[in-house]
């Protein structure tokens, strides 16, 4: 989902400060944990333990970057309490629970591979079976027992970010404001992925609403609205405060994900990196579709909508099809919407934060607004 | 897991209080609060929790029963705070993780029902398909759709247990003992399915003290340790005395798991309601068959063992072997030393707990010695 982010917040970290490697060591350190807590398991369980932290290492850290980007400038300069340490251990749970959908998304979807390198699920299946395996047609039994793994890793996974929130050394008050937003995060996340799951396999009846709410639910939330919304909460910010950083999340998320629909189905696919058409061969149930599904064109765009065989001569009839029944400009025009809502929102803020919250928000926006991949 | 379970906590309940009724009016409590934080979501996910609610309604209770009950026993004529909110909290939250286990039980084992009633999936898919519904053979993509629903409602189920815990209203030590007992409990659990999804896929190698470490770990612990220690650590139990109930719990749960399996393979099929040798045709790999594997008579069982097709004489004569292999033997003195462990261990809390504490433990331990199905 997160293929070719670029946002980063890497650039409001202090210069000489790496707050990658901070946030690594804090992740380490939590996996040194995990791993001692489960040493009297037995070599098997330990062995798909160190397969997970190692599937799961090298990302791009998007959630913990923003967090303690964010909260780091809410908090410059400011004198008594900054909950530093509370904030590196808030930031690295955003990361376990991207763990924990990241698996679980896997499980449900079938997915062996991501970034073209085999996942969670697709090494314990070649360790399964590392001589007959192939991703086109593995052992059912195999499979089954790779999944189940999968469940059961993004369960871990699940509990930890839920222990950190819990025991996070912090007022009790401000732990519930904390863990009032991870229930809100959960909540969001996984209806996101219902409706997401839903649409796919027509379950749910496809339109634009749901496809926009889904975008939301599904990502906004955690990527941006959660740490946001964490970093003003343990900058001491007002509830009312928070509200709006939150408001900023949820926009600037939506505006990614449709962004990210957006480029994938009419962007250069030099730029994207992306198979072109792949939304297209795979049926994916963007507001571009859900726009075109209420107009005339449908009938025509339908025919090879959702066909894994689709050929390049057919994705491009489709493309221009999708432009002449306004969905390219719908699109657009929307995405556009929610960045204008975010500056707006931003400016909303102006007298309760320092000039570079501001300027770092803003910052964010115009990333979006000119990514072009 | 627990079809048949007869321990019940009731017997000590004041006289005229009705401990099921007071878990039932805080669950459906908490069902409310749930449903009323999911209130935006669209009709499609309400319907999928009003169908988890039900689904889930009805059990036993036996975890919150048995929290509640030892809770009660140990602070009876107690002075100042005895944390019964506290308590009916923790015991539901116990009830929110077993129904989290459940549904996620039931997706890895691809069971649509439970106790000869539609489980949670095997109603989604029912909704999903009304008229071609069979439990033989359900369309894939509706199966898919019906899991993955169970997915996500687990993960509900065991976010909505954690907040529980993170937010009981206690001071931060005591709740940071429980949010131990709760880590600790989580990893077991999830350790003991892996085993269990190990051993019956053959990814781990079968052997007795395998099977006994899954016993252990995938029931002992979520069903009669952790009520036991959340008593315990409730009614002010110091850590030492919290860790003297824990090891009763472990056992009284590891002697009920391996009596389960006893009675399942030697009882009488019309005492015990199972169907006979269902074991044996599953493949389960029980320490009972753990024993038989190191035996000269293996070779004979193995011909029928994980036969779907078993016939009665085919199975009556697997029981004759596991009889003169001494299994059998070997499955009931093992049960009888738990039994005397528990008994042994709740003689040395005779100092620390209050009369009533140790009949109402020693009268658990009797129960499960006196089962007979």
């Amino acid at each position: 989902m997160d293929n070719g982010m670029t946002l980063t917040t890497e650039q409001s970290a202090p210069p000489g400060f790496d707050v990658n490697e901070e946030i690594y060591r804090e992740l380490n350190r939590t996996f040194s944990s995990l791993s001692d807590r489960c040493r009297d398991y037995g070599p098997d369980f330990r062995s798909c333990l160190d397969t997970a932290f190692q599937a799961l290492r090298g990302g791009k850290l998007i959630r913990p970057r923003m967090l303690l980007g964010t909260h780091r400038t809410m908090t410059k300069g400011a004198t008594g309490r900054t909950n530093h340490d509370a904030a590196l251990q808030i930031a690295v749970a955003t990361e376990l629970l991207h763990f924990s959908f990241l698996v679980h998304d896997d499980v449900i979807d079938g997915d062996l591979y991501r970034r073209g390198k085999l996942n969670f699920i697709g090494q314990i299946l070649k360790q399964r079976d590392p001589d007959n395996f192939s991703d086109r047609g593995p052992d059912p039994e195999h499979l089954h027992w790779a999944c189940s793994n999968g469940i059961l890793i993004g369960n871990l996974f699940l509990a930890a970010t839920h222990q950190v929130f819990a025991r996070v050394d912090l007022p009790h008050p401000v732990r519930l404001r904390l863990l009032d937003l991870l229930e809100h995060t959960m909540n969001d996340s996984l209806v996101g992925e219902f409706l997401d799951v839903g649409l796919s396999s027509r379950a749910i009846t496809p339109d634009i609403s749901t496809a926009l709410e889904m975008s939301r639910l599904k990502t906004a939330t955690y990527t941006f609205e959660l740490p946001l919304r964490a970093a003003a909460i343990l900058a001491g910010l007002s509830e009312e405060d928070e509200r709006r950083v939150g408001v900023i999340g949820t926009h600037l998320g939506t505006a990614y994900q449709l962004q990210d629909d957006y480029l994938s189905t009419f962007g250069e696919a030099a730029e994207h990196g992306k198979d072109s058409f792949s939304d297209l061969r795979e049926g994916k149930e963007t507001t571009i579709i859900g726009f075109a599904r209420a107009t005339r064109y449908w009938k025509d765009i339908e025919v090879n909508f959702n066909n894994a065989d689709l050929t390049t001569e057919q994705g491009e009839h489709i493309r221009d099809l999708l432009i002449r029944c306004g969905a390219e400009e719908y699109s657009r025009d929307t995405v556009r919407h929610h960045l204008d809502t975010c500056r707006a929102s931003i400016e909303e803020l102006r007298s309760s934060l320092n000039r570079e919250v501001i300027d770092l928000l803003l910052t964010q926006v115009d990333q979006l607004d000119n990514r072009r991949s």
